[in-house]
């Protein structure tokens, strides 16, 4: 990437989320005190940016440097990710009856998620805080993100896993050459193994002892609808929940902008899309409780956001009510659905969280709950290529004609 | 698409490859005095770019409209495509022993391959042309763009195949909700139907009667190295083969780039990479020949690549020699094992016709036909999700362990 002027040193340190307690910004992720999540935080006054800053910049997600928990820019594992396109959407908007709707394309990243942000910096920031290895448990999208900027970085990758997977599942994550280390258990006994292996090896497992450093690169896909609409914020966002790390974050970043003088007031709302038979959020919302209970038994055809007792739910439940969104889940029919909605209308393939999120966005414009007039924009976070198996039986089946002009011209002109 | 000022009417028209007749620029491919392919021109001295002209634009393959065959920007059917990253290489190159390596990563397309290009192109165009409706030929990439971009566009699709493919191979293509026409037969078949069915029904077949506008898209292949390499021409590229037209149209784009004045002389050097098992380009250089002589069966795991029979063979096996290139072949071993080393040190997952680039690339700078210090782009056209069955066979095998940190410490210290 093109060398680019920064001030460094604008990360304040790490503060925990529940009693505030600052911290150094090393290797840490629980607060000593309360057991609370820790965040950064940065010295946003220090920071001097303005829309002219990021301009220049290539159009990757590195172009917000001063935002992110680096101490330089040459720490940077740069895979090209972020900046992807915010479709400004013709045919389905006129489908839903919407004025102005924009879809955050992320199955273009380049290992075809949105994980690449928060792999980005994790693997960046364990550079910087010399970790020899790198680590994460994950069955799918963490997995292949993970092990890809680990290759680039050069260093040792371990991706846990549950006993048990179909292989062709793992296979791109398995290309890029990380150690899978396959647990005899479930993925709560994998990602306990990882985090036992953090501590006891010195190893950087990204949705664990470098979650603080690693959750802030999904910030960067509120910056970038912010700066692609011309640094205004939109009316209303739909974001597919799992854990609840990438929407917090979000707002996280909205607020950032706001910090930095580069937004107004927030007003942007903030809906959360999970699948039904996974949806604790929605439950939550919905009852109006002040805690997420598990679900025991997650049952969704979006399994990228099937974690039954989401590390963040109960913060991404307090970001919806704050910024006046809703919480709303989509039937796995409802999800294929939305798949097939979104490539039909706008020629993008996504997995089932995609579906997740155009699923709830069509449910909450038939519910009157996004005005038509409303500037919506909507997080298409992974890629359908990864995940073919969830649309292939609704398809449609080849017509099947001899190679004879005749035999085909019906089923051309319909007659 | 932001709106960008442009000087309409550049396109001059069609010409005859073979023996320079003119066509104006409808519905036409073939030379009616002597069957040669047809080519667009444009007029040259009227076309007033510098690199000043593309800056402030947008990053998709669009921004180069005036070198496009398409007389209005609001034909333009916009999927995000082209302005890929060209990653420049840091561990690959160190392995290979090159100082300046770049990767033409186009796994990262909307419907993940270079295919995006033409397709984009072609559907523009037939919106130009009035038609109403698309189709193509194809089992794969080509498969996906062109539904794509019919599905954005709003026109019917009909895609061809030959019968008995497997439906999980077309499982993205059919998303996008085109009408998919399995013909009793071969590719040659599903290819010749096509063609009459273009011309029963006025449907705008990409690769066959859309075929001149088709291949501009491509030439975006050479602009943006260009550009991205600050307006200069790489030493080498390397280039997978099928039909040739890639290859071809990579070459129009660096000749166009001098004839409106962004480019000096042409130096850079075109090789040409195929599979062995199919390498009819390859064999007609080898064997100094000036004929292409088809491969009667076809036999390499690099199948995008796999056309026995290329229609620009012998214009891509010329344009090889006169810009001082090679062609050369890659095994079935040496393709999986050079997507394992593209993955395993930049993070890029590809389909097995990238691998023949970069197991060309490894051959040609073995064999010293490429120099050390020359700086070299390798085109990367597809994306490994498409066929991951390629490179499972060759991964390692996870390590299975029980959930005890005693149990796996010996795989992580080695001890």
């Amino acid at each position: 990437m093109r060398e680019v002027e920064v001030t460094m040193g604008q990360i304040g340190g790490l503060r925990c989320r529940e009693c505030s307690k600052e911290y150094d910004p090393s290797l840490r992720y629980v607060c000593e005190e309360c057991f609370g999540p820790l965040d950064v935080f940065y010295d946003y006054d220090a920071i001097k940016v303005t829309p002219e800053t990021f301009a220049p910049r290539d159009k990757t997600m590195w172009r917000y440097f001063e935002l992110l928990p680096l101490s330089s820019l040459s720490s940077v594992v740069n895979l090209w990710q972020g900046f992807t396109p915010l479709h400004r959407s013709k045919r389905l908007a006129a489908k839903l009856g919407l004025r102005e709707l924009y879809l955050k394309n992320d199955s273009v990243n380049p290992t075809f998620s949105f994980k690449d942000r928060p792999a980005g910096v994790g693997v960046s920031r364990a550079l910087e805080l010399e970790l020899k290895a790198i680590g994460c448990a994950s069955t799918g999208n963490l997995a292949a993100a993970t092990a890809a900027h680990a290759a680039v970085a050069g260093l040792p990758c371990y991706v846990f896993i549950p006993v048990g997977l179909e292989l062709p599942k793992v296979a791109q994550a398995l290309t890029y050459g990380p150690r899978i280390v396959e647990v005899e258990g479930d993925y709560d006994d994998a990602n306990r193994l990882a985090a036992q292996a953090a501590d006891a090896f010195n190893i950087g497992v990204l949705n664990i002892n470098l979650r603080p450093y690693y959750v802030e690169g999904s910030k960067t896909l509120a910056f970038e609808v912010a700066e692609q609409l011309g640094w205004e914020q939109p009316d209303h966002v739909i974001v597919p929940v799992g854990s609840g790390a990438m929407l917090h974050s979000i707002c996280k970043g909205f607020e950032e902008l706001r910090s930095v003088g580069l937004l107004d007031e927030i007003r942007v709302k903030v809906s959360a899309a999970q699948g039904q038979g996974c949806a604790p959020i929605v439950d939550a919302f919905k009852r109006g409780l002040n805690e997420v209970i598990p679900v025991e038994n997650p049952d969704t055809v979006a399994k990228s956001l099937a974690i039954g007792e989401p590390g963040d739910g109960l913060y991404a439940l307090k970001k919806v009510r704050k910024y006046n969104g809703y919480a709303e889940e989509a039937s796995d029919k409802e999800i294929v659905d939305a798949i097939r909605l979104l490539a039909e209308t706008e020629g993008i393939f996504t997995e089932p969280a995609g579906g997740v999120s155009v699923a709830v966005l069509k449910k909450m414009v038939d519910d009157g709950k996004i005005g038509r007039d409303e500037k919506v924009v909507c997080y298409i976070t992974g890629n359908g290529l990864k995940t073919p198996e969830v649309v292939l039986e609704s398809l449609p089946r080849p017509i099947v004609v001899k190679p004879d002009l005749e035999v085909l011209a019906p089923y051309i002109t319909g007659r």
